[in-house]
């Protein structure tokens, strides 16, 4: 399969915080937050794979920065590497300054893809060929990760996660 | 005022159509996209004059293709000209095939934002300078577009609307 | 095809301002007021025509006045001219105060809907026949703003629009 | 205080049935129907008593007729009677068909709203003087659901509820 | 049919009161709480009966506390009586101390549903057993409510309402 | 700080999947999924530490079964771990079958809150006793994922996270 670059499946959406997106703190609700990059997530796993696409797991995300109320928020999506018919989806978030229009991160997040047949089967995804250092960093470091998952839900062998362990010994 | 161009207010917002934002004929309801635009629209028009911005006047929205459920939309939104404290906001609605990945234009919009001061008076802001020919063309027919308003409201007599007059002689 | 009166088709969505309808300042968020519209309006359409009806455009809408938390607001639509399968709909929305229960303009709206069969083809619908001043006022200016729009897609020639032009010369 | 009669807190809601608001049969859902009627019913409490109203209990409800997606509905509310500050709200919801206009009753139910001031505290509210034979049998009839409501909450005894009493006797 | 006791149908449904869901008061919005008791109580009566249920009405709602934003709400809804295919369901809404933890009633409520078949045709639904001295109570009521309910319907005359008569004698 | 334990913070929200809550395959959408379970675990959160809660981080979500429209879904959260101001939390999903009413599990998740103080400063939250042998299970490996998140992170090194290594060698 022709693989593709990380660039390939980036997704933008940029939109507002709205006050019924807001907790009781006037800042973004962390649900609403955690459903806007599903969203995202599933565009940039389906512009990967030309699939249909649906979430297996979300693996990691920080909440590092409040988003208050009213602020612009934006949320990069893109494939970080594909395990056959699985896809991990790395997303920033952003959060714009409105007067100097500076950006600063304010969210990270790690979201899985399976890609499917009409039927529901998994299908093969193309390969990821990362092009940036980031993108190479996240791609190296998506195995470890694939690992920690597989480890954890007890489908191997902590002895068999030889990236993983390699971060141990 | 330092003069800015369209790109520098360039907005995306690329969103699935989930079946909560449907109508009966399981498209895009048109109430959804008017407010997708509005979102997207605004902060375009913040992004150029960072500034508080209003919506002033949705001054037209095409709707020349529905937007099945489970489409990716693509909104795209970018200052055409501005008036002293209004800004013309130019709005390109992209669909994209699955399978190809290929985009077609759905619907194009222009909505005008006024920016305002915290006590929401009109506050001036920078003027465009057109890059693109696109971007050219969308800048000259904002004039005509907002004699022709000035004149539908009564506030500008159809003899003084030269550009607009211009056109029918 | 028997005409109607503008009067037969005229909707009324009188509703509250809730929280999650409000932007950041806490007035009616525009995006959902222009949604509320076009519920109203696609009514006032299906009533002139008895038929399934799509949004076809917007063609104005102008925000006179922000509609704080906790208004009443209400939505009037009626048909104003239609054009063999178009309907052109005119929208007047009032807000009322608490105390005096006087009535407020605060906005209004033009949106234009097109009747069509289950297969989605265009269908021919009820000429309107206008009673009131204002009624006759708003179906003659539907004339020009067909016009208009058609000159503006470039589907009719300047030269050809003679009520258009009528205002220029 | 000047008394007023029900058709001036007349508020009519008409608005559709979009696939948000649907049940997993295809019907408008239950909970968004009862939320529809009060933002109608408490809109008109608002202008019977020119106060801050609040929902101070749902009386009645019966769902007699479901109503499928893509129905065009009509609430309307108004005053039935009022008791220092309370007011009983009587709201008949009817569905439209689109072919032919008819308008079937689908559902009637019956709200209570207090009049309170900035503080709260309740405030007296004008009474009611019924006009059409239908007004004043529900103002003859909310005063047997008064009494009713305070015998079944402990409040009234039985023997005192004498408009109540008549029925069984 | 094997009979059931109330605690077999008991659902419970703890949420807190977001922004979205207030009333310009800051307090859980009316309707919203209605809607969200239909939910319950819908769930209720299905693990009840093992059907499909449809709502048939709202007999009772008393709204004794607002309940305000950010708050911790929990809806306890039970089965307290069946007749044939129909079953009321009781409801009782707490709102908990956030730093003492101590819960508070804010509101009860009854709804009645009907389980029906795939076509819509209701069907029988097994007989209640009430454990507890509150089930007891609300089972004995419940028949004074349902022939209340078949009184005002004009479906029962008052000298028949046995049990509803002997509290007025 | 008197030490609490897993059954104290238990929090079970059951609700409907409604069709405003599925994605285009008719299933719960996962991003609606990801925003009910966090309102759940902030309940818990604030139950176990009697404190304001915010979302720290989202760790690991399995999406093992989709869960179709109609659904009756039960999230139940409870503390599994408490570290100084932050608190595990644990959430399992269960689907229930509407005819032999069996629960089966869907999914689950485990999302980090802290307790801060109204400055938003963090706070210490009680200590956490497990009792059940998967609550003891469930307290044990949250050390191990509490080390792993400070590695991923770059604020622990390898060598320190002993639990953790202990797993790989």
């Amino acid at each position: 399969m022709q693989p593709k670059h990380p660039s390939e499946s980036l997704t933008t959406l940029t939109d507002l915080v709205l006050p019924s997106e807001t907790n009781p703190l006037n800042n973004l609700f962390g649900g609403e937050l955690l459903a806007r990059m599903d969203r995202a997530a599933s565009i940039a796993a389906r512009r990967h794979s030309r699939r249909i696409t649906v979430t297996a797991s979300v693996n990691h995300v920080a909440f590092n920065r409040s988003i208050p109320l009213g602020s612009v928020v934006t949320i990069e999506a893109k494939i970080s590497r594909s395990f056959k018919s699985s896809m991990e989806i790395f997303l920033d978030v952003w959060i714009e300054d409105r007067e100097s229009g500076s950006k600063t991160k304010a969210n990270e997040a790690i979201y899985t893809f399976v890609a499917v047949d009409e039927t529901g089967r998994p299908v093969e995804v193309p390969p990821v060929i990362p092009e940036t250092d980031l993108e190479q960093e996240r791609f190296d470091a998506a195995l470890r990760r694939k690992q920690l998952s597989l480890v954890l839900a007890g489908k191997m062998k902590p002895a068999e996660a030889t990236e993983l362990k390699a971060l141990f010994i």
